[in-house]
Order: C-alpha cells, then sequence, then structure tokens
C-alpha cells in the first residue's frame, strides 16, 4: 500500500551512521530498528553498505540484513555500494535501490576510496551496465550521491560548477536519482540554493535527493532551503547518529525526528507517526555505547496541543 | 565607531538565560561577558531586566550592571522592563533600549504578569508616555515584543491575525521595533513565513526583530525563513543559554554562536569575530552549572580553510 506523501524521508543510520560505531551492532537488533522505523512509517531505509567486510566489519552481515529487509512489507530497501564489487553483491540480492556515491572534491575521492574522482565517474557506468545486463532495469533503481558537494574538509569551499558537472555524468549516465550531500556539515541555505537550483536545472526530471550533516548546527535550516528548492526527499539518521571521527562529540546526520517533526509542522505530511518514531530510539539506544543519540524533539517533546499535518488536512467532522 | 554590517545580532543570554539560572552570576563576571562579548563584535545586548528584585534574584543587580555597561564605548546597553515601574527604573540609568513584552497568548499574558493581555498593551502606552514625558524621546528607545506569537505551551496555535493585531496596537503606541517571539520553541519556517509577513506588511517601516528558541531543533531554520521576508535583527543566547524550566535538559535560545556562523557562511555580516566569540564561552562556563551551554560550532569547530563574509567581501590584493 502506497502511503500519500508530500516528502520522502530516508532512514540513513544504519549505513551512514553505524559505519562510525566500531561497536558490533547486533544483526537481530537492526532488523528490529528497520522493522519498527518502518512500522513509524519511514519507508525508505538505507539497511547496509556493501563494502569489503575486512574495511567495516559493522557490515559483515550485509546479505543477511538485506535479505531479511526485503521480507518487510512496503520497505524500499536501499544500500550503499562503494564500487561495481558491492553494486553485484546488492543486484545479486535484489536490493530495491544501490546507492552509488562520488566525492566532487577530487583529493576526498583518492582518500576515501583511493581513486581519481574521473575513475570513481566512469566505474558509474559500470555498474549501469552490469545491473542492465543483468535483466534488473526497471527493478534495481540506481541513485548517485554526491559527496562533499556542499564543502571539502580539505578542499574547503567546492565550485557549484563541479557539483554541476558531476551531476550532469551521472545523469548522462544513467542514474535514476542524483543525491547532493553536505559530507562534512559545512553547508549554509544560501549555498544550498545555489548548488541545488544548479545541479535541478542541469538534471531535468531525475529527482535530486538531499543529504544534510548537522555538524554546525545548520542542518534544518538547509533542508528548510532545499524545500524551497522543490527538494522532496531527504536523508536523515535517526538520533542523528553518525559524525565525523575528526570532530569527536559533533553531531552527525540531520536527526529524523527533527526533520520529521519540521516538515509536518510545516504541513508537509511525510506518513511518519511522531510519537512512534520517537520510541524507536530506544532500540538503537540499548545497542550504542551511553549518550550517543541526539535529537531535540526527544529532549523537549512534541509542542502541547499538536496536530499533525495529517490531521489537519483531514475534513473536520 | 559604526560597524557595517548586513544583520544585527543581539545577546539576550544575560536576561532570557539568566532569569533560569538560580546560582547568582556574579556581578563582575556578568561584566566580563559583556565586556567579552561586545569585543568580539556584539554590539547590542539585552544586559538585564528591570524585574521585582523578590521575584527574581539574579537581577538584584540590574541597576549596578546597568551603569557599568553604559560605560563600554560602542555598546547598545539593552535591558527589559515587565511593567511601567520597571521601565521608569530603566530610564532613570539612560538605557539606550527598553524592552517591553506582551504576551499574543492570552493564557500565557495572565500566568506570567496576572494581567489580562489588553491591560499589557495599554501599559505600553504608558511607557511611552512616561519616557516622552521624561524628555527620554530620541534617546530611549521603546521596542515591543510578541511573546508566544508563534505558537503557546497552554494554547496551542496562535492566530497570525492576533499576532498582527498586537503589532498594530504596539506600532501605533508608539513602539520603535516589534520583537516576535517563538517563547516555547514551537515555530516552522512556514509560519515565521506567515507570521512575519503578516506582522511587518502591517506595521510598514518599524523595524521587525525575531526572538526564536531552538527547542526543537528549528531554531535557525526559522532564521533562514525570517531572513528570506527581509527580517535584519535576532535575538540569541550565547551557547544556547535559557530554555524552559518545564522541558529539562532542552534546549533555549538559538545558539549565538552557530548564529553568527550560520549568517556569516551566508555572506552576511555581523561584525562578529568567530573566533573570538568562541572565546567567550568560558566566561559563561565558569559561573554556571555544569553543562548548560551548547552549541554546534562551538563542538565542531569552524570549517577548515573558513574565510568570512568580511574576508570574501574584501578585494583580494
Amino acid at each position: 500500500m502506497k502511503v500519500e506523501q508530500d516528502v520522502h524521508v530516508r532512514e540513513v543510520g544504519l549505513r551512514d551512521g553505524l559505519q562510525m560505531v566500531s561497536t558490533f551492532f547486533p544483526t537481530e537488533e537492526k532488523m528490529a530498528w528497520i522493522a519498527a522505523e518502518c512500522a513509524a512509517g519511514v519507508r525508505e531505509i538505507e539497511v547496509t553498505s556493501f563494502v569489503p567486510v575486512k574495511l567495516i566489519a559493522q557490515f559483515s552481515d550485509a546479505e543477511e540484513v538485506t535479505r531479511q529487509a526485503l521480507q518487510i512489507p512496503g520497505l524500499t530497501v536501499m544500500a550503499l555500494a562503494p564500487n561495481l564489487k558491492g553494486a553485484e553483491r546488492a543486484f545479486s540480492l535484489g536490493v530495491h535501490v544501490v546507492d552509488y556515491v562520488v566525492s566532487v572534491s577530487r583529493t576526498h575521492n583518492l582518500k576515501n576510496v583511493r581513486r581519481e574522482r574521473e575513475e570513481s565517474l566512469a566505474d558509474f557506468e559500470r555498474i549501469v551496465s552490469a545491473r542492465n545486463a543483468a535483466g534488473l532495469t526497471g527493478r534495481v533503481k540506481l541513485a548517485a550521491g554526491l559527496s562533499t558537494a556542499l564543502g571539502c574538509s580539505y578542499e574547503g569551499r567546492i565550485a557549484v560548477d563541479e557539483v554541476r558537472r558531476c551531476a550532469a555524468f551521472l545523469a548522462q549516465a544513467g542514474a535514476e536519482e542524483i543525491m547532493v550531500a553536505d559530507t562534512v556539515g559545512y553547508a549554509d541555505p544560501q549555498q544550498v540554493r545555489e548548488v541545488f537550483k544548479s545541479v535541478m536545472a542541469e538534471v531535468g526530471n531525475i529527482p535530486v535527493a538531499a543529504h544534510f550533516h548537522d555538524t554546525r548546527g545548520t542542518g534544518l535550516a538547509n533542508v528548510a532551503a532545499a524545500l524551497d528548492c522543490g527538494v522532496r526527499i531527504f536523508d536523515a539518521s535517526l538520533g542523528g547518529l553518525g559524525g565525523c571521527p575528526f570532530a569527536p562529540g559533533a553531531s552527525g546526520n540531520i536527526v529524523m525526528e527533527d526533520l520529521c517533526f519540521m516538515l509536518d509542522s510545516m504541513g508537509l505530511t511525510t506518513g511518519v507517526d511522531l510519537h512512534q518514531l520517537l520510541l524507536v530510539r530506544d532500540i538503537a539506544a540499548r545497542n550504542l555505547p551511553p549518550n550517543m543519540l541526539t535529537g531535540a524533539l526527544a529532549r523537549a517533546g512534541l509542542p502541547n496541543h499538536y496536530t499533525t499535518a495529517k490531521q489537519r488536512a483531514a475534513p473536520r467532522s
């Protein structure tokens, strides 16, 4: 059953969050998190990453998590693949969406995947070919992400034109979605407007998603700016799980609960039950080191007399 | 010397923050905070509140703090006055700006100052008359604030038309600035746009300031929305000091450091040196119970290769 929604919110904490956590999060608990958050209305979840197991042990259960997630009715199962080999693992399981990522910053791309940016871009063409050759066109969706599109810890500001050109390449290569990411939390609303407008003008009808970190407090302001540009797909993580290993205590991805509250409060339906979503935090918290989760809504609670966007939209009887 | 700036940021932590703190913050330390933050470039500071001392002992040094603050060159000294008596205390000292506040929510106004909203509105007329009778027109500026304009813990959502009508009354009565406040942190960017557009259309050329709390994470998103409406005056508090006694752990006013970072990053000059501003936190922290200060910029630090708005605006040599 398709839930009608104005904005798509996607949970990335099990990938972008857990990749920073060295303690293994038990597979059955990952599944409990995924099931509970899906039940709360978050129907698009990046469940794992198909990186080499020797690199990140947290994802040693990538196959198992994916297989089980695919059994959950109504859930769109997304997974990250850093290269063709990872994508092939994801294809073989029938993942709904494979997320591939290239850094716009050449230095970041080199440090992150030890390849030139242009090699990484070319790899996406090979992934598209492999998907098509496997007869999975229309069944496995390919999303291409642009990391460090709004700033890089090595290079600082990234030229808008560089972002636009990478987006154009990926769109041309067959990306069915372009994701623009503020990987290190440098973005401000003005910059978000410039970059997203430029990318959206370039890629035409291909949906453009936003992936913001809240490292310097501007996360939701950037969401508001992206909404103004027409963006309707946002990544976030439960309790803001994630962050940067080089900035201890810094917050990570924007907080799913706070994102959903803001959108709902603005009258935009997300399909998410805020009360139920807040309860999912317990599952994450009990498997993580203390105090890893953040979030303003969880601390303050919903406003008194709060009515959801759905309730407000419903005809009064 | 007037510093050129696109946006005025005003420190309210010494009033809106400290009013929640039962431990007395020593007078000389309040002065150290004010002087250091002024030196960092925050040139408008609400230094105290002229409430009855028996109500809030934190402000028992209101006269002394005001007198000393008025000695700091370049500082605009603001102070809250909850009624005519408080305003008269402020007038006698020659405070630059007296902030008077009325709650748009009738219930909140009754609970807060034990008067009907209309009585509170009428009191502002008496304050204007008293200021004028004292020959202080043009020397003491009167700013009128609308509390709970974006939501109330007793009444929930507040009708935009109620806010507009209160603003109209205060403007008519002689307010030289209208401040619109999200006292309990309920606002979202969409609502901010509606309310500020309505108020600004109503009051014509009178400047409209925004006072946001970050209770549910939407503080800076609301700033971005208000900027879009043309608002150029923002209240904030160092380390987000403030909050609500009924929501333990909830964040309070928007964080001054994060606000300045976002504005600066957007290319808007504030006159504030971000590095120097971050150092002022130490003065506040050493006089407060542990862990009262929040703030993303303080945790994460400035982005690498960060250049300030001022540096970017300067012609390259």
